[in-house]
């Protein structure tokens, strides 16, 4: 496609109107549609065009990117214009599970509509910086074509033909994420419990937290090789042992444990399968197998 | 004190071995006490004075620093020498909670003795490299006397004159550290459940968390003026929305939940008590006042 090839954007809250806009700066004619047309008015502005019905949106050009509420707000206002989407290539941004993106990958594939789904890794004021990436997957020859397009919004990662897999990333960076967050929480409440100020503890635990992540590539490396054992410092025998320390300060300073309280049982679970010798990172084992 | 002064080791565990290894590499005349004596001899190899008895150890120098198994063992291997550590300085290194530091910082004002709580943030392969710290907290003069010597075993952080503080902070690093750690495992688990390979995600889960860590000091300046609705850019209401997609997601891939669900509750009781409009760190005062 060439650098100024057009694209449609169906859905404008805060993260399609960021999506639209980026499109535009990037000189991109965009064509867009919202339910409510009134959220179009700022991007006309900016030179959209708006359509007047989303048979209108997604037949002026070969490039239909969505970002809607959710998986069902996408089948409801795609359904009708199944017809004008065959040929065309569907960007499918909307937050959704891996089972929904492929769903819609189905449904898509049914109607002779080339399929890539998407998982934006950034709030919508990121969106065309270099902070934001997107992780896609699904139809690889119609993401290449469209390529430079996308990566007006941000880094563009691939991650497989499997149209589920960028929200099995998207979901996985998430769940990771909001682990940090909550221990984070906890932390924070904690040192409040006895007026250390949040502002003078934080760039010590940022700092703490960013050399600990460094430790991620060899949790991942164990979980690869099945082998928890390799490389241990701190076996998990004796981390389930030292784990009781954390829940029983939150119950001393008066704080709720809630949010760490999970791996109590695991940990434990993990020494009684006789993990006690390897690293915590076996637990990644445990979780696949739901007690 | 001199750069060489002696300093005496009692509990010769994995940690407490790596603390006089660094004292002994520091050129500081050591002397060693382990309940099972066979403990020291690696340490007598590289010049350590092995104490026939807890007494001789305590006097051998003015700096004495413990690393035993827990609270209770410090009590039993301390409370027979009470006299002989009058006048001496005593830092507890060995893992416990703000209450226990606080209890044995009263037993020893109550004898004389000044004391030092500290929380080591390393594994023993750490100390001595410039990857370790230690958070010091309690007799502050005492603590600068022998800040030289403590030094040999990684950067020293004094977080205030109340005995619990160090523990209080270790606890909470800790905290955020387990956190993250079970945001990872479930990231782990998830891609695995697709055969995504481990080593493949890493990379791109490593830098999603460091650059998430790097919202900590904002988060922290929300908790310091109760002001969560500052700077958001994603606001609580969108976000307990989004959360369901996660759960559902581990259910549909048939993984454990288990680790990132408690945040499910927290997210909803914060929209319920109207601080869906601010960002999630509102969590924190929920934490505080547990339901």
């Amino acid at each position: 496609m060439s650098s100024n090839s057009p694209v449609a954007v169906l859905g404008l809250g805060a993260m399609g109107t960021a999506l639209a806009t980026a499109f535009l700066t990037g000189g991109h004619p965009t064509t867009v549609w919202n339910r409510t047309p009134g959220k179009a008015v700022p991007l006309v502005a900016l030179g959209a065009t708006r359509a007047d019905d989303v048979a209108a949106a997604v037949t002026a050009g070969e490039l239909v990117v969505v970002c809607l509420l959710d998986h069902a707000s996408v089948h409801a206002t795609l359904a009708p214009v199944a017809a004008e989407l065959a040929g065309r290539t569907l960007v499918n941004l909307t937050n959704g599970t891996p089972a929904q993106a492929r769903e819609t990958a189905a449904w898509a594939a049914a109607h002779g509509i080339a399929y890539v789904d998407g998982g934006i890794m950034a709030v919508p004021p990121g969106i065309g910086t270099d902070q934001a990436f997107v992780l896609y997957s699904g139809a690889e020859e119609a993401f290449a074509a469209h390529r430079p397009t996308l990566e007006r919004l941000g880094a563009a990662h691939f991650v497989g033909a499997d149209a589920g897999l960028a929200a099995l990333h998207d979901i996985a960076l998430l769940s990771g994420m909001y682990g940090m967050f909550a221990g984070v929480f906890h932390a924070l409440a904690l040192v409040g419990t006895e007026k250390v100020p949040a502002t003078e503890f934080a760039p010590m635990l940022t700092s703490w937290i960013g050399a600990m992540a460094a430790g991620i590539p060899h949790m991942a490396a164990q979980v690869a090789s099945g082998d928890y054992t390799d490389g241990v410092v701190s076996n998990a025998a004796m981390q389930a042992a030292a784990f009781g320390n954390l829940l029983r300060t939150a119950d001393d300073q008066g704080i709720s444990g809630e949010l760490i309280a999970p791996l109590r049982p695991l940990l434990d679970r993990l020494v009684a399968e006789g993990g006690g010798a390897g690293d915590v990172t076996g637990i990644v084992e445990l979780l696949k197998k739901p007690a």
